[in-house]
This record gives C-alpha cells, sequence and structure tokens, in this order.
C-alpha cells in the first residue's frame, strides 16, 4: 500500500450547520434556471441559506444540529405578496357585490374613518399576517395609515415586509392636514425601528389622482434620499385614466415618467389601463408592476395586459391588493388566477404557463419589492425563507409536475412549515410566534366596537 | 291554584331523533329565501332532515340520541358538482399549459389508452369521491367509461352522484365498437346497482359533433324510458360551433332541439359559445345548463354568457369539469372564480353576486342533477346532505356576511365534518368511509406503470 494512504485520506471533515433540510420530494429553487431537484436537501446556518443540492450532495458536506427529513414535501421559497394593505383585513367582505361608488362612499371610508387608529392597524397587520405566513406567504409589501404600528406587526409576526406610509393630498387617520404629509413622512422614516432586517420603511403615495405633481416629487426625492421603494397605485380603473387626462391632459404612466419618478425603485400597483407606449416606458425604466388579478375582478376594474408586459420585459410580481376587495390573502389562488384569466382573455391555453406565474409570484416579487438578494428563491448566500408543502393529500395526488401543481392545485391550506430568516415561524401549521386565537378576539373586538355604535371606536 | 293545572300541563314530551345539531353560527338553509339562522340547529333522523330552526326552537322540540355542539361552525347544504369526469384525477396537471390540440392527441388521448381501464377508473373515482366531499362536495354528476366502477367507488366513498355511462360515435375504452353502443347503454342501466338511493344510473352522449343524430335520440329515447338524466357537451369551444355549423348547417342547441333532446332531463355542460337564440331555448325547455368555470378558462375556451343565461331563467348549477383541465375539485373555488370573472367581464362589480353563486352550488345543481328533492338545501323532508365549516381561523376573521364569506373567503379546507344522507363521511377533516392513504397508493401505482412503460397497464 504506497505511503499517501494515510487514515484520513478521501475524509473531509463535515461542515457543522444549525439545520439541515433533507429527502424532499422535491426541491423547487425558482433560481435562475428554474430548477426542480429530486429528493432535494437545504443547509442552513443562522439566517441564511448555505447548501442547496440534492441530499446525497448536502449531507456529503455538512452535518446540521437539527436534521428535519421532509419526504413527501415539496419545498419552494417563501412567496412574495407585491401590493397589499395588511389592515385592510379588519374590513374583509364588507359590502361586497355593491357598485363601486356605493362601496367605497358608503361602505369602506365610513368604516375607515370610525376604527382606523394604531390600535386597528396593529391588530389588522397582525391578522393578515398571520394569514399570510400559513398560506405561505414570507413577505409582503404593504401600504396604510399608522405603518408604524404595521411595522411592529410584521416583527411580532416574524414575516418580512416592506411597510408604505400612506400619503395622499387630503386628510388622512393618521395625518389630519395634508400640508403635514412631508413632515409626517420624515417622522416615520426617521423613527422606523432599525436593526432586524426583515422590515424596510417605504412612502406610498395613494395615486397619481389623489396627489398632486408636488406631492409626487417630494416623496420620491424622501425615497432616493433613503434609497426606499416609492409605491403608487397606477391606473387601476378607466374611470380614474379618464379623469387625469381630462384635467392633465396626461395618463398616469406619462405623468410619473414627465416629473421622473419612474426607476427600478418606484413599483406601480396595478397597471390594468396602461398601453402600449406606457408599457414601453415602465419597461425601459425597470419600473415594478404588481398584478393584483383578483381585486382587479371583483371590482371590475380590467384586466391587466400581462402577457404584453411580461413580453416587454417588465419587473411584474402578484399581488393580492387588500382583503376588503379579494378576501383573502392567498398568493397560490392568486398565480393559479392569473395563469387561467389571460390563457381566456387570449383565447390561448399556452399564455402565462405556470413557471411564468411562479416566477413572479417568488423571485419577481422579491426583485420588485427591494429583497433581490434577499429572497425569492432557494439560492445559497441568501436568507432562508422556505415554505414546505405537504403532497400527501387526495388532490396533490398524482404529481407529474412540481411547478404546474404549485399553481393549479396546491392552497395555501397545504402549506405546513415556514421559514422567515431560517426561523420557524410556522410548524404543522401552527404558528410559532404569536397567538393567533388572541388576534383574532381583538380584531373581533374593534370591529364589534364599530357595528355596535357606528361611532369612532380610537 | 285551579285544576287544570296539573303537573304535566305547559309539558310537551320531546320527540326522539337520531342527532341534533345545535349552537351553529351561522346555519346558511339556501332555501328558498336563502335564510341565514343565527345559533341554528337542525334535528335529523336517519338520512332525513326533520327540523331546521334556532337552537331554542329545535330544542323545544327534539331530544337528539347524539347530540352535537356547533359554535363557531357555518352549517350549509352539502355543495353539488354538475359536471365531472371523476376518474380523470389520474391525470392531473397532465401536460399543463399545452395547446389544446396537442394536449389532447399528445398527452391525454394517449395517457386515456394507456390507462383507463374499469380498475383505473375505480381507483380514480374514489380519489375524486374523497377529494370532493372534503371539500365540502356531497354531490356530483359524473360522465366517463366503465361508469360501474364509478358507481362503485361513489357507494364506497359515502357520496350521492349520478353515473353518466359515456357514449361516442367512435372506439372508446370499455366499447370498441360504437355500433355495439345502445347495448352497452342497456346493460349498464340493467346492471346499475340498486337500491341505496344515493346514486343514480345516466347517459352522457359526448357531443353534438362526436354523436351524431340516431346516437341521440336512442340514448335520449333509453333516457326516458328509465327516467333519468341525459348529460351532453355543448358549445364547449367557438372552433366545434363553427364545424358543426359547418358540417351540418346547425349549431349545438339546435340540433338537440330539433331533435327532441331538450327538456328538463337533459344536463348542457359547457354552453360558452351559446347565441341569445340558444339561450332562449335552453330556458323555455327548463334544460339544464353546468357552468365550468375554471376549466373554461384553463382551456382558454371562452366565457359562458352566465349573467345573461341566469336573466333568462336557464336552470344552472356548478362544476369541475375533469381534474385534467383545472386541476381540481373544489366548488368553493369555482363559486369565487364565476363572482368575480362574470363582474370583470361586464365591468360590473354588482353581477353575479355572492346569494346568487351559492344557489347555483347548492340548490340550483340539485335541481339540474335531478336531485331537487333529496338535497341541495337544509330543509325538512330533504336528505341530510350537510357540511361544517370551521369559522375559527385568520382567513375567515371577521365575518360580516356568512353567504359572502361562502363565496370570497371559505376554501374547501375549512370543511370540517360532512354529513351525507345523514351519515358522518368526514369527521374532522378526516374520511370516515375508506382509507384515503390507500387510494393515494392505488393511483400512484396505476401512473406509475403508464409511466414507466408507456404500456397499456390493464
Amino acid at each position: 500500500m504506497p505511503e499517501s494512504s494515510a487514515p484520513d485520506r478521501g475524509f473531509r471533515s463535515l461542515l457543522e450547520v444549525e439545520q439541515i433540510l433533507t429527502h424532499i420530494t422535491w426541491l423547487v429553487t425558482c433560481d435562475w434556471e428554474m430548477r426542480c431537484i429530486p429528493s432535494g436537501a437545504v443547509a442552513i446556518d443562522g439566517q441564511d441559506i448555505v447548501g442547496v443540492g440534492t441530499t446525497n450532495q448536502i449531507l456529503s458536506i455538512f452535518r446540521g444540529r437539527e436534521t428535519i427529513a421532509l419526504p413527501g414535501f415539496m419545498v419552494l421559497p417563501g412567496l412574495v405578496n407585491t401590493h397589499t394593505h395588511a389592515a385592510m383585513s379588519c374590513f374583509r367582505g364588507l359590502g361586497d357585490d355593491l357598485p363601486l361608488g356605493r362601496w367605497l362612499h358608503e361602505v369602506i371610508f365610513p368604516a375607515e374613518a370610525a376604527i382606523v387608529c394604531e390600535e386597528m392597524v396593529y391588530w389588522g397587520t397582525l391578522l393578515s399576517a398571520v394569514e399570510m405566513l400559513k398560506n405561505g406567504i414570507t413577505t409582503f409589501c404593504d401600504g396604510y395609515f399608522f405603518e408604524e404600528a404595521a411595522a411592529r406587526a410584521a416583527l411580532d409576526a416574524g414575516s418580512r415586509a416592506v411597510l408604505g406610509q400612506g400619503i395622499l393630498d387630503f386628510p388622512t387617520p393618521d395625518q389630519p392636514d395634508p400640508a403635514r404629509n412631508r413632515e409626517r413622512a420624515i417622522q416615520f422614516l426617521k423613527q422606523f425601528p432599525s436593526g432586524s432586517g426583515r422590515i424596510r420603511p417605504s412612502l406610498f403615495c395613494h395615486a397619481p389622482y389623489t396627489c398632486g405633481p408636488r406631492t409626487l416629487q417630494w416623496a420620491k426625492a424622501l425615497c432616493r434620499e433613503h434609497g426606499i421603494l416609492l409605491q403608487i397605485h397606477v391606473s387601476e380603473t378607466a374611470r380614474e385614466v379618464e379623469d387625469l387626462v381630462r384635467t392633465s391632459g396626461e395618463t398616469p404612466v406619462f405623468i410619473l415618467e414627465r416629473l421622473g419618478l419612474m426607476d427600478p425603485w418606484t413599483l406601480c400597483a396595478h397597471c390594468v389601463w396602461v398601453t402600449h407606449e406606457e408599457i414601453e416606458i415602465l419597461a425601459s425604466r425597470g419600473a415594478g408592476v404588481s398584478h393584483n388579478v383578483e381585486s382587479n375582478m371583483k371590482l371590475a376594474s380590467g384586466v391587466a395586459p400581462v402577457p404584453r408586459m411580461l413580453e416587454a420585459g417588465i419587473r411584474l410580481g402578484i399581488g393580492t391588493d387588500g382583503c376588503a376587495c379579494n378576501n383573502d390573502l392567498d398568493l397560490f389562488s392568486e398565480m393559479d388566477k392569473a395563469a387561467k384569466l389571460h390563457k381566456l382573455i387570449q383565447l390561448d391555453p399556452v399564455v402565462c404557463p405556470a413557471p411564468q406565474m411562479l416566477r413572479m409570484a417568488t423571485c419577481g416579487g422579491a426583485s420588485i419589492t427591494g429583497w433581490e438578494h434577499q429572497t425569492g428563491s432557494i439560492e445559497v448566500g441568501k436568507k432562508a425563507d422556505l415554505i414546505a408543502v405537504d403532497l400527501d393529500r387526495p388532490h396533490l395526488t398524482p404529481l407529474y409536475d412540481p411547478i404546474s401543481h404549485i399553481v393549479y392545485a396546491v392552497k395555501g391550506s397545504d402549506v405546513r412549515h415556514v421559514w422567515v430568516d431560517g426561523r420557524k415561524v410556522v410548524w404543522n401549521g401552527e404558528m410559532q410566534t404569536i397567538d393567533e386565537e388572541r388576534i383574532m378576539a381583538e380584531v373581533q373586538r374593534l370591529v364589534r366596537g364599530r357595528k355596535r355604535s357606528g361611532q369612532r371606536q380610537c
């Protein structure tokens, strides 16, 4: 036997890491190639993904202080909800099936006037965060009022989030004097809780028809100064576009372009009524677009030209919008509806195939919300935001293609385990971070009070 | 004290019945008035509903050998799936996102040629029946081949079902010689298992473009003779209608009308491409129509004119279609999609309101499948086909309107208990009648065999 055959030859000591997930029936990475790895495994250390591969590959490199075998499971990146108003879960199903004007003026605005306060935003956002986490949404991009409270809720629930303080040129629940909006925004950014790395501030200008040019410009300037996202509703309804053209002579995207607001750190929600030219502007500026299919359907807003936007190379994500117009927060359902709706509208079953929808709900969403390097795919160097889907269910049997299964068959309720930043926030379908019974009770209390008194509650 | 105050004065002995469900947070009856009863209760004796009212009312009349308190639950009638091909669960997600021609000719037809046999139909139908029961669908209306096996599956699972033996003027898996179709149909009807009252036979002529006038006429004559339902696909795609007009000079509904097939015992599936005149014929003849919104979306077939059909007074139900083109069997999801899609298409959020959708998925579906007097609503005299939905969930909090909640927020996975004919078939989300693990294993075995060999398996 030659000298070189020392006892430890060929032996390589294993790297010790915090968690290893092994024997995953399908590991759906959502990486650039949309790789799906059978018998996959992931190594997690602290908050980070440090290894991705087959179970054999990972076990030959890493030793986990905890090893979790997941046969019969599919693991995919946590989903990214690119547009919501989380606190509006308090208004879930309020005034359904009414004409838009009556719904807004007779139901939603009075309800908001009655109960929107810091307490309501905290509990409402917590309720939504719990619903989202249990449905596999690990990151959400929010816009509402009292967003300091929404930030506390996201931290307490264990979500990753972008919290957009709402701005309108009208009195709002947390700023009765619009002249002081900039002051309010500066104070919001200054006091925003830092340190966790899981939450980021943002400004949310409601829309070009509710925020004048000056407001839009100082808001974007503040966003640039702080390196944060500007969110805005764009061309949601035909009516708002017509009105804006009548009053200003321009369509929303052209207004934003002329004011210099269009860049990769502007997230335009809806973009239902956008023209070819506007699509070109959105694409060339690298602005993000959130497609909110269920909300657009329920409010009869119209059909966003998603196939054309994808073709133009627009950066797209999927959003649920708020619970008042949806009425739930489930991206599996949104992916399914988006894939099916656009096939129908184009009368072509090939349009919006499953991989494209899954990409929008994961890495696409991560990109447009500013978390591209942190989440949205299972890759070494990203944060461990993962969800495990239980495949051992009648409605998921048999399985031919994991990605098509995710879009067309998996439900939010099939999600069993959820990690955010490597931390188990949902385990066996149960919240690990907070007491969901208490949250439901608090929301019911707030809402009951409103129903009883019809008066402002806080 | 007057004489008349005998000790039992004012005392009325309680009627003893098998089960009483009490303290139901919302009892959604789906009766004529769509009554929703808070703190509702239902008395069940044997297979039958014998009392419906508030908990106080029911407890003042009945004593249950078993009393089940359901606070925090909504109870509604079991849903009725008016169109499916249950055994096709074996092809769930096979060839998604392909053009229709390639999907049919390169994927589905070869797959059917490889594995459709009595064994596959039995296990595939069982798998679907389990999925449907767990999603709150207690009645389904089926059409496929080897329907004797489907009947056995429905009986074993505990479902209520109409089983339609498939007929085409082409060789089929269970009748290679179309000339002997009538013989096959007569044999099917003769040997159909009788006695349970839960299942009924039917004939399913595939479509006017695959069944000639003679076939349609003998099939309907047989149905009339046996007092059973004739099912048929009608105007699902624009292409099939154009082809038929080119070859026969008539559209599908006109053909069926001329041949004398249109009556309340004919169930037309899809009716996507029907004209005003055809809608009038369907309405005046009292024929039933199954709206299959998810299938029509996914296959890009088109949008059925549901608001116009409802206005014309057509008897409408909702169907899932088969799993190969959906890819699941969930009427909560179908109601939600139908309500939202038609609002969008009409650009009117008032169209297809929640109560109308719920009616279609319950009493409407019961009516067009021939079970009008047995199921589809919670009323005295009907069979006890009930489902209990757990409201104590974040995504169902808060609750403003129970019917809007059912359509827009409840998921199939929220169904906890299911009764068919008064028998508990699902309890706490678990099947009580059959071993679902075995069913999944058998389907996987059948499908794996096909994938491995590419050859006919049975």
